[in-house]
């Protein structure tokens, strides 16, 4: 079924980061436990600004996500197609409030589609650090999918 | 910016329905609790099958995913692209040994683009029971976006 030939570990960093610099959003998988011990799965999909090497995104104060950013201190984020991913592990580097980051706002919104500034609810930006990407298309780009190791570009 | 109406309840029932259909993927987050407590979400694009009102997906006996299945009994999963999404909380219903399933392997192979039973691997299947369904565009779909509560289409 499958013809095209995988693609090299270097064209796949070079694809992953075209897709952190261009895509407008990106699916973030975040968890919280309940009272009970049960962990819960939890997933949206965001606007992505990619800044300095960080995935950025602006989420409500009191969100699903933000309590499970804050309590597991990860997320697994997804950008692109199904049959073209770009899969990141990433920490919370910081989450601070939209109001109090005049700088990053701004970058935010000039690298985004939207402002939280605008927004009369409470925004926070959360800031997140990748520490492993993954890059693949099909199963025959399985093997020698990752692409980022620890935070380091591995070509 | 946005000048497209939300659609109503109704269209979202139906496009939701017609997205579980005829999609080939779903992402699938689950997640589990490490030794020390720690919530660790993770995140898969998977090939989906929707049969008999059941999200069913494939993969290896040894995964994360279906280690987070099992651990929590509960997934959030989505269909569709960031702008036109179908969010689905669903619990675990089922996992089962494909070579065990000879029944729901036919059907699964017939409507997934891929056979497990063709693979060397040990592949389990997990049938996932929507219990509630979320369809949006943009923000202005966000009112009114559930489409099933308790397990019940909305229309």
């Amino acid at each position: 079924m499958q013809t095209v030939p995988p693609r090299s570990r270097q064209e796949r960093v070079r694809d992953s980061r075209a897709a952190l610099e261009t895509s407008i959003d990106v699916w973030v998988a975040t968890a919280t436990t309940g009272e009970d011990g049960t962990v819960r799965p939890y997933l949206v999909p965001l606007s992505l600004a990619w800044l300095g090497e960080r995935v950025v995104v602006a989420l409500p104060a009191d969100s699903r996500t933000t309590h499970g950013l804050r309590a597991a201190g990860s997320a697994r984020l997804a950008v692109g197609p199904t049959r073209d991913v770009v899969m990141i592990d990433a920490v919370v580097e910081r989450i601070e409030p939209v109001r109090e980051a005049p700088e990053l706002a701004e970058r935010y919104a000039a690298r985004s589609d939207w402002d939280p500034r605008e927004d009369a609810g409470s925004y926070v930006f959360a800031v997140l650090r990748p520490e492993r990407i993954q890059a693949w298309r099909e199963s025959s780009e399985l093997a020698g999918r990752t692409v980022m190791l620890e935070g380091r570009w591995l070509a």
